[in-house]
C-alpha cells in the first residue's frame, strides 16, 4: 500500500471485533489519522459491514474473526461486553505472536482476567474510551466521538510496555487523552459516573410509565424529565451485559445512592433546609469544577 | 395608549410580582402578543427591574408590590414559591374588586388554599407553565419559553368561569397549551416529573462529589453523567422552597423512586435479566410514546 498519511503509521493491519458505534468510530478515527496501514472489521451482521465500509470505517470486512485476526499487528475487541471474552478465547490460537490486544469495553476487570487465563497477560491492555450515545451500528458511526475525550487504559504489572505504548499511541492519535487506572478501580468509577446514571434514568422513566396517571405524567414532563431519563434510549442488550459484567461494584454503588437517597428523602420529610443546602451546593460545585 | 396590536388586548392591565426568569419570560410574551395594554413589572432588585425593562418584558417596574396591582386586571404572582403565599396577604386589599389573580408556581395546593383563605377563591386560578431552566433573572427571559409547552392550570369548584377564561386565553395566546387538572393531582404528577428528577441529579452529582476519587469520577465522567445532573446546577433557594411547600407528595414520590431503587439494585445483585429488560424496555417504550 501506498499512499501519502499524515503520520508515520503506527501499526500495519489493525482487527476490529465488532463494528458497532464505538468500533466502527475507532476505525474511522484511525483511517483519518492514519495510525494503520489497513483495518479489517469483523461482525456477524453482513449490513452492518457493509455501513462501515459505504461510512469509510474499515478497508475490508468479514464476518469471521478467525480472518480477521490472521496477521494483525493490533486486534481491538469491540464487541459488546459479555462476548469479548468468549471472543478472546476463540482467536488466542490464531493471533500472530507479537499483536497486541485491548478492548473497548465499559468493564475491565473481567476482560483483564479473562486475558490473562488464555496466557495474553502481557499483550492485553484494557480500554475504555468515555464516549458513546444511545445510537448504535456502524451508521452512527463518528471518527471525531473520541476527540478531546478521555480513555481510561487499565494496564497490570504484567503488561509489556510496548503493548502499552502501542495502545496509548493509538488513542491518543485518535484525539482521546488517555488515563491509567487499575481495572478494579476502573470498574468501581464507572459503576459511580456511568452505570448508576443508566439506571437512575431506567429507573424513574419507568417508575413514570406505570403510575397510574401515567397519561397526564408523561404530558407535563418537560425538560428536566427529558434530561433525567435520556439514557433510558440506550440499547437494553447492552446494559444488560454490564450489569451482568460488573455485577459486585454496580450493586454498591446502587446501594450506596440508596442510602444518600434515603437521606435526601427524610431531609425533604423533615423539612431539614441544611442538609437539603448542602448537597445541592456540593453537587454544583462539583459541576462547576469539573464542567460535567 | 394606542399603537396597533395584532389582536385585540384581552387585557388592560397586567401586573406580574416577580421578574425572574419565568414572570419576565411571561411579560415578554404578553407584550409580543399584545395580549394586554400595559404591563408593570414588581421585584426587590433595582438592576433586575432595569433588565426586564431593557429586554421589553414589561412597560414600567416598581420596587413596590401594592402600587403594582391598583389598578390591574391581571395579577401574575410569579416570586418563588415560598414568597406567593405572603404576597397574596400583602396585596389583597389593594386589589381592584374585579382582578383576577394566577401564578406560576411548581406546586399548587398552598397557593389555592392561601388565596381562598383570604377571600380571593372565585377569582384566584393556580397556573404551572411546565417550562424554564437552569437559568434565572429577567436578563435571560425569553418571550418564546412558552411556545408549543404546556401549562397546567388548577381551577376549583369555586373559581369563576370568567377568571378562568381570562387566564387559560392569556397562556394561550403566549404560545402555550393549557389542561386543567385538580391542585393535589398537579402537585403529584410533578413530584414525580419534575421534583424527583431535580433531587435525583442532586444526589447523584452529590454522591460523586463525596467520593474518595471524587477527581478521577469527575474525570472520567461523561455526556450520561452531564445529562442526568444537568438539573443539579439550579437554583438552590427556588428548590428548598419548592420542596418546603410540596413536602407530602414530594416524600412520597421519593419514597416510591426508592422502593424501585431497590427492586432494580436487588435485580441487578441477582443477575435477574428478566427485571432489569421489562425496567428497560417499559422506560423507552413511555419516552418513546410521549416523545419526552
Amino acid at each position: 500500500m501506498s499512499g501519502a498519511v499524515r503520520q508515520k503509521p503506527l501499526i500495519g493491519t489493525v482487527a476490529i471485533l465488532g463494528v458497532g458505534l464505538i468500533g466502527a468510530s475507532l476505525g474511522a478515527a484511525i483511517k483519518r489519522a492514519g495510525v494503520a496501514r489497513r483495518v479489517i472489521g469483523a461482525g456477524r451482521t453482513r449490513s452492518n459491514l457493509d455501513a462501515a465500509i459505504a461510512g469509510g470505517c474499515i478497508d475490508e470486512a468479514t464476518t469471521n474473526e478467525r480472518d480477521a485476526v490472521v496477521g494483525a499487528d493490533l486486534v481491538v475487541l469491540a464487541a459488546p461486553v459479555d462476548a469479548s471474552v468468549g471472543l478472546l478465547e476463540r482467536i488466542v490460537a490464531f493471533l500472530a505472536p507479537a499483536a497486541v490486544l485491548t478492548d473497548v469495553g465499559s468493564v475491565k476487570r473481567p476482560a483483564c482476567l479473562a486475558a490473562a487465563r488464555v496466557g495474553l497477560a502481557a499483550r492485553f491492555v484494557g480500554g475504555h474510551p468515555m464516549a458513546g450515545g444511545t445510537a448504535t451500528g456502524a451508521v452512527n458511526a463518528d471518527a471525531e466521538l473520541f476527540q478531546g475525550k478521555l480513555t481510561l487504559l487499565t494496564p497490570t504489572v504484567q503488561t509489556s510496555e510496548s503493548a502499552t505504548t502501542v495502545v496509548t499511541t493509538l488513542w491518543e492519535r485518535c484525539g482521546a487523552r488517555v488515563r491509567y487506572v487499575d481495572a478494579d478501580l476502573h470498574d468501581r468509577v464507572v459503576a459511580s459516573v456511568s452505570h448508576v446514571p443508566q439506571f437512575l434514568s431506567v429507573c424513574l422513566a419507568e417508575m413514570c410509565a406505570t403510575d397510574p396517571n401515567a397519561e397526564l405524567l408523561g404530558d407535563a414532563a418537560a425538560g428536566g424529565f427529558a434530561s433525567v431519563t435520556r439514557l433510558a434510549m440506550s440499547d437494553p442488550d447492552m446494559w444488560l451485559a454490564i450489569a451482568a459484567a460488573n455485577t459486585e461494584p454496580l450493586g454498591e454503588a446502587m446501594e450506596a445512592f440508596g442510602r444518600r437517597w434515603q437521606e435526601l428523602t427524610r431531609a425533604v420529610r423533615a423539612g431539614d433546609q441544611t442538609v437539603l443546602r448542602l448537597a445541592m451546593e456540593t453537587a454544583r460545585r462539583f459541576k462547576e469544577s469539573t464542567g460535567k
